[in-house]
């Protein structure tokens, strides 16, 4: 059942190792299957070392297990809170890393300060809002996938446009058409807050860089008349 | 005579290698075995390249070689001070691992800044008191590992909650239930110090996180209802 | 065609990577063969892991393709502006490596600061100016370059001397003798661009280096009595 | 001619590549052979990749090549007045490493503010003045060791007691007993000045640490009494 998926699903999620995101099994990356409405995800817990397409758990958008001998990652009801409420969204990474979690530690939207940035976001990355006791207490999970899609409807943002978001004193999730392309938003994010950090440093007055220039990265790579890369 | 730990301690402490957590001979990893009272430990300045089993020292919790042609890490006392006081404890990292240590040289604890310190540090990441001149010129190494010691009692800190401690002017130890698990959690804490830093960078008034989200990492991961990972 | 520059077009482009200047498909180089004035460049969003010598792109210096079945870099116009205006350039590096792009972003040029940077740069290495919105939406790539080609007009700069140069909100763009010598470049911009930015965390206060240094080191190196490396 | 000799300086050259304290050809080690009063160090310019032992150049303690076909490093007459100055100086290193780099730049000397740093450096690692400009238009090499040996001199230091040195606006200098041991001590300059960096970030009104416990950290490594390491 899904055997191409789950191959596609497992070398996202080793992708993970190999773009330096991951420590140990702090990530998790998984993919929907929009035909059927099932989600391909990684195991909890597992290392990366060990896993095998057959380790990955298929379950549907109530969270219940359809297949797989091992308990599906923790943030599972996350993932599946992003498939419901953006139906353009395939694929769907999770995150520790270093410096998007310092970002998302401090409690702030990584600015758009260039280039780099504005090919893969358009606008700021944004931060979503600490959890409430009785949220965290509660369904968990679950809950952060709301506080996040709660932000993109209050802040009008769209999940491909812009695909990735902080959530506060946590970590990072990333949106892509398919799970590779969520751990490619990944990596990016992790770039653009290295890069953001830095800037700050070296200029504390620094100001987002113009909107029009945002503008022009953004669109020659995925506007209507893209001209970045090859023809498809 | 413990073979099977030699080789366990030999390969938590070549980990520390492949996690970039020493430099040279800087670390040093010891197990005990509780049936017998023996501790397994690195010889002192020995080269990890050219490290074997049978190069590793067995003492008793006097200090006292029983087994083993090398002279034992410098920092056995330190160690034994942990096993003796810590029932628990069932494997002991000392590391100079760059970012934990530059927090310990601030003579500062790394404070609880998001989920990923939660999953494994049930609040700060204690740094312990610098020592007198009397304890230095005295039995030093002893010394280090009784102030942690007063610190874990002063504070009301249980070593395999709070699995790990700064020392002022000095670096790291980390705990676990073996070997293995202590050059886990130093590892977290090299992470954690790393994004802990960088998080007041880019926040200078970043406050810690909220008690109850600590609290519920800490117990998914940790507590009598962990749901982290695979049942065992 | 041109089959030995592809070749060493190829190279260079493959040392972006290996001396960590890029993510994914984040730079290009080219490199002008002055007899028949054709450019040899990397072809636009292809991997560095699939790219062969015979996906390389000519172009002429009116941007027109001359051989090759794929696109060309979609900052082409911007290298040809470079060959245009600076008859000794004969390679061209475009880079977002994270130091050097955060100094770009912070819109400031990187001060000189020791003899690492003058032994192979003239003084600071400039920050152009922020393209106007007209610019941006008119042929933006060619008045990249058009805005650098400016830049160095005004403050009286050679490339060979100063082979590299930040432009605001962007990245780097690096100058050499031929493909290779622009790579090495873009790699002394990227650790002059760290260290720099190290040393004014270190000492905010710190001054520039004194001109005379600057004098000894670039030209014992690149002057007309260099001493450094081989007689050839 | 001392053919085992530029086997062991060839391997403490290629150590700088494997310890990461170099890009392309921005160091250099030698050793002499106190017998002959012969230095055997990196000819100038060469890449790591291509160095057999035999592209190494032999002088004497004027400068003079007294054997070996291409040029010696243009260090060559900062390390003969070290060791002039220095008899109990076997090796000498040369580095432009980053971390360390940026406190010669900033013009300070590295304090001391822990055990790593005691482990090896009897105090703070100093940075000697910038040269003037007599100086450097003169013998500028050589005045580079003397404004070196001047600093040593003046502070009343010991090279191997405190085996290493920044110089203003330039790099470090590190010394050994041999080749090996200043490589070994480059390498522990670099680290400890990453870790003083980020220290002062954490901590900015950090002070140095307690002089007994330098005291101890050094003697147990190198003192009369040391108890660091196997008995040799």
């Amino acid at each position: 059942m899904l055997e191409q998926l789950k191959e596609k699903v497992l070398k996202a999620n080793l992708d993970l190792v190999k773009n330096k995101l991951v420590l140990f099994t702090w990530g998790n990356v998984s993919q929907i299957d929009r035909a059927s409405g099932l989600v391909v995800i990684k195991p909890s817990g597992v290392s990366y070392d060990d896993m095998t397409a057959d380790d990955l758990v298929v379950v549907d958008l109530n969270g219940k297990v359809v297949e797989g001998k091992l308990r599906p990652s923790s943030d599972t009801p996350t993932h599946i809170e992003f498939y419901k409420a953006f139906p353009d969204v395939g694929g769907v990474t999770h995150t520790h890393s270093a410096y998007a979690t310092a970002w998302a530690q401090a409690g702030r939207a990584i600015p758009f300060y260039g280039t780099t940035h504005a090919d893969y976001f358009y606008g700021d990355i944004p931060c979503a809002r600490s959890l409430t006791q009785a949220e965290i207490e509660g369904e968990y999970e679950k809950n952060t996938g709301l506080a996040i899609v709660e932000k993109f409807a209050a802040d009008g943002l769209k999940p491909l446009e812009v695909p990735g978001v902080l959530i506060k004193s946590h970590g990072v999730f990333a949106f892509g058409k398919d799970a590779d392309g969520s751990v490619y938003n990944a990596t990016v994010i992790e770039e653009v807050a290295k890069m953001a950090y830095l800037t700050e440093s070296i200029n504390p007055n620094v100001q987002r860089a113009d909107r029009f220039m945002m503008e022009k990265h953004y669109q020659r790579k995925h506007g209507k008349n893209a001209y970045y890369g090859q023809k498809k």
